[in-house]
């Protein structure tokens, strides 16, 4: 049995006593144990910020930029091993697992390509200067400088790569050391990863430390320094938000929970167009990517109410396509959930939804995985439901099911009412909304983004080359409020800010201009 | 007896039961009344929701920006009215109503002045947009939205108008309705500033409600687009962040808290020079003004070693100076401080500084108030102590005595040492450094910078200009890591994001800049 060790205090130390195991989704078989036991958090965060930390504000952001190109590199250099432990842990389709794997040295590339933008300093200013007074002389301008703390990153278990890496590329730029946790279900890949990356050289001693199975007692010793970042179910980012030294020390938190993503479909869209085509690929491809287990997959599809039978015909023959099973065997085009406790929630959920809506496709449990054992793994068939007359407070607007399955409803076609049903979910990262019409869209776009972090617009125009709503990209921000935890990521240098502390200058201009690094 | 009205649902609704009472801290004499009991705060923040925001929403920034012009109006044509109910209400003198008055309609002013450079719609985009794809058409862009809640506002005692004011300018400025909280003691001058602008009708119905005493169940009621900013002292500002209304719905919160302020004096600043006075100026100022109830008031005295005698010699003579009494007698230059609860406070602060340090100006309590009556008023004396040995641990680095106290501690003149004595503090607002020595400046103003939200720098070449660093400008943020609460307000166009959503907007580039507002 394979055993994970944790990465801190500059090496790898084995756990004590009760391990957990890590499975193989598909066939139940563990394939490794990890725990974190007898680990010495506080002496793990101190390694972090006293070292760790202590070189990487030494470094410019040009020379972090490098690091995360190395890192990268290291990463990319052993691509198919990684998507190899992706479908044995991770019940993850080949395609599922590069999805996972390529958006982390992605990631880090992207942030490194960023970092060329930046000064070769370790100040960064934010936009422009003010003068104070009558004279010119007296100034005040503002500066990002890096916090003196560790950056905890408490990641989910449906993306080990990506999670790890694009937390860590935001705030190893930004100058701040990480201690990284991943979801120790399915944490084999970011332990190979962080393996790689330690053997890589890539970083400095203390910048990423890393805790293969629970926190222990780490969030007892945050500090007013330190930050936290936290991906998963909004119940867990809860608990984490209100932790006694969390309050106490008030600890800037990040939050990704939960999510009813929402498709809109808009009045003037034609069956068989492909702003149609792009619309179905969307939705039809969030039941089956990762098995819907993507906190950005479209849980709430909206379309008029005289479409509805069409799309949802249309949706029908396009699950039917999907081919569940084992995701070693190559045929398999979806795998099963990540872990028994998933399998169950997701079964449990769509009974939820059901007493709101009605089953149109799934057969829930009852799939005959290909290449797998009977009664063995974690399978669910995709699902789809329909409802009818959604009203705010049923399960499909309040409850995520975080597996393969969607629910189509129907509405006036009128942006204002399509805004009005989409923010009933409370708030959450993505939605899309499918039209060339710009009065619509100006309604529906500008009426539901508020409740986002994000909105895709599928028109006709760009409906060959969209980068699908699930999708998050380096270049924009990720996160959502209320239900969505409020939180905000990436977003290329805005990403930077959480992990850094926006000051005010004030004084002459010339000493103000030289400590902003504005000029020499 | 004078009874203060809450102002909710568009109406003056006056409270029942117990109402506690404004008293005049020099004499004790209650001069008011006030309760929020049996106000509906779930009503209030619906109406507050519904038809303030409503009505916000569809004015664009620069309507919003006329808005501001006409309350700013409206506070300054009242101008020696108000600082008159400061002088009775809040022991203010003349000079620390002024502060506090012409903060509040100076800022409103700057908004407004903001409001010019913003565009003449109701989308603000953020920062450049972004090519996502190969061709560029497929383009990605980052908008403002006002949030679809209300902003609760929760104010200090220091300052009922200016904290009133500057909190609703950045909100309302941004499209959110606001309910503001005056602290009751205080909130005599809050009362009559919400009069003028119901009069004035400078808002539409709902943009401004006003709670005059307790907030009752209002925090129960808070969802996901609403948000909540606090300023007071950290015990309370905990609590509100852990509520559980705000933790369910990941409520934005806000918090400006305790804040041991440094000011640290430069080796290179001889006695006598510009810098040196200004450095004297600024402690002093911080002492006396408000009877330091500022939460940006100079706590910590840091001078070189060898300099630490004259540097209290210097202040025992300003501090001797100081004139305390009723406030109503032009002769008295600072008053009493608020609330007999402040007072009892601050004495016990100072025996516990004096645990670790030792008073060298100073009677306490036993002082004889010009224009008082004996045993009459919350006066304290104007106090200095010295700390020979300063250790992080101390109470001179963790507790904030709010009152006319400071306290002078050596160091060894270097800027790195000068910023780690600094960062035992935990977090502040703003420190101010001293000198005209680059190299010593880049160490200790770089070195503290990541514990605050703003640094003064004291030079020779604007010394006879500099605003003192106990003044918030709304053009700087304001606000400060850890102790201080985590919070950041102000800072001209900053200050709008908490008030805002910022969504990132994905599709055709044609589309998405004219939804950005970028083009028609």
């Amino acid at each position: 049995m394979m055993e994970l060790k944790s990465y801190v205090g500059g090496k790898w130390v084995a756990g004590t006593g009760k391990h957990a195991a890590l499975v193989n989704p598909a066939t139940e078989e563990e394939i490794a144990r990890a725990s974190t036991e007898g680990v010495d958090m506080k002496a793990a965060l101190s390694f972090a910020r006293d070292v760790g930390g202590k070189s990487l504000r030494a470094m410019t952001f040009r020379q972090r930029g490098e690091m995360l190109r190395a890192m990268s590199k290291a990463i990319h250099a052993k691509r198919d091993e990684l998507i190899g432990l992706a479908v044995q842990n991770g019940g993850n389709t080949r395609s599922d697992g590069k999805f996972d794997i390529d958006g982390a040295w992605g990631t880090l590339a992207a942030y490194a390509d960023l970092a060329a933008e930046l000064p070769d300093g370790h100040v960064l200013p934010d936009g422009d200067g003010v003068q104070l007074g009558r004279s010119p002389r007296l100034w005040g301008d503002h500066v990002f400088l890096p916090r003196v703390g560790a950056a905890v990153h408490v990641n989910a278990f449906n993306f080990p790569a990506w999670g790890l890496a694009e937390k860590a590329a935001t705030a190893l730029l930004a100058g701040m050391p990480v201690v990284s946790k991943p979801a120790t279900s399915t944490g084999l890949v970011a332990h190979r990863i962080v393996e790689l990356l330690v053997e890589s050289g890539a970083m400095p001693e203390g910048a990423l430390s890393f805790l293969c199975a629970g926190a222990g007692d780490l969030l007892d010793h945050v500090g007013g320094q330190d930050v936290l970042a936290f991906t998963g179910g909004s119940s867990t980012g809860q608990l984490l938000r209100a932790g006694k030294g969390v309050i106490a020390h008030s600890v800037r938190v990040n939050v990704e929970a939960d999510s009813l993503n929402a498709a809109v479909l808009g009045p003037d869209v034609e069956v068989g167009s492909d702003v149609w085509n792009l619309f179905l690929a969307d939705v039809a491809r969030d039941v089956q990517q990762k098995t819907g287990q993507k906190c950005t997959a479209i849980r709430r599809v909206y379309a008029p109410k005289d479409r509805v039978a069409e799309v949802v015909d249309a949706l029908k023959e396009r699950l039917s396509a999907i081919k569940v099973g084992d995701p070693s065997h190559a045929d398999v085009t979806m795998g099963p959930v990540a872990t028994a406790q998933q399998k169950r929630d997701v079964l449990a959920g769509i009974d939820k939804l059901a007493s709101a809506g009605k089953v149109v496709f799934g057969t829930g449990a009852d799939v005959t995985p290909i290449g797998g054992q009977k009664g063995k793994g974690f399978f669910v068939s995709p699902t789809l439901l329909v409802c009818e007359a959604p009203s705010a407070a049923d399960a499909i607007h309040n409850h995520e099911v975080f597996g393969p399955v969607a629910t189509v409803m129907p509405y006036d076609g009128t942006g204002a009412r399509a805004a009005e049903l989409v923010s009933w979910g409370g708030g959450g990262l993505v939605s899309s909304v499918y039209s060339d019409d710009k009065e619509f869209l100006a309604q529906a776009v500008l009426g539901l983004a508020p409740f986002h972090g994000r909105v895709t617009i599928g028109s006709s125009k760009i409906a060959a080359q969209a980068v699908p709503p699930g999708t998050v990209m380096p270049q924009l921000i990720h996160g959502g409020p209320g239900r969505a935890g409020g939180g905000e990521e990436l977003g290329g240098r805005r990403g930077l800010a959480f992990y850094m502390q926006r000051v005010a200058l004030q004084g002459d201009r010339a000493i103000v201009e030289a400590l902003a690094g504005r000029r020499a």
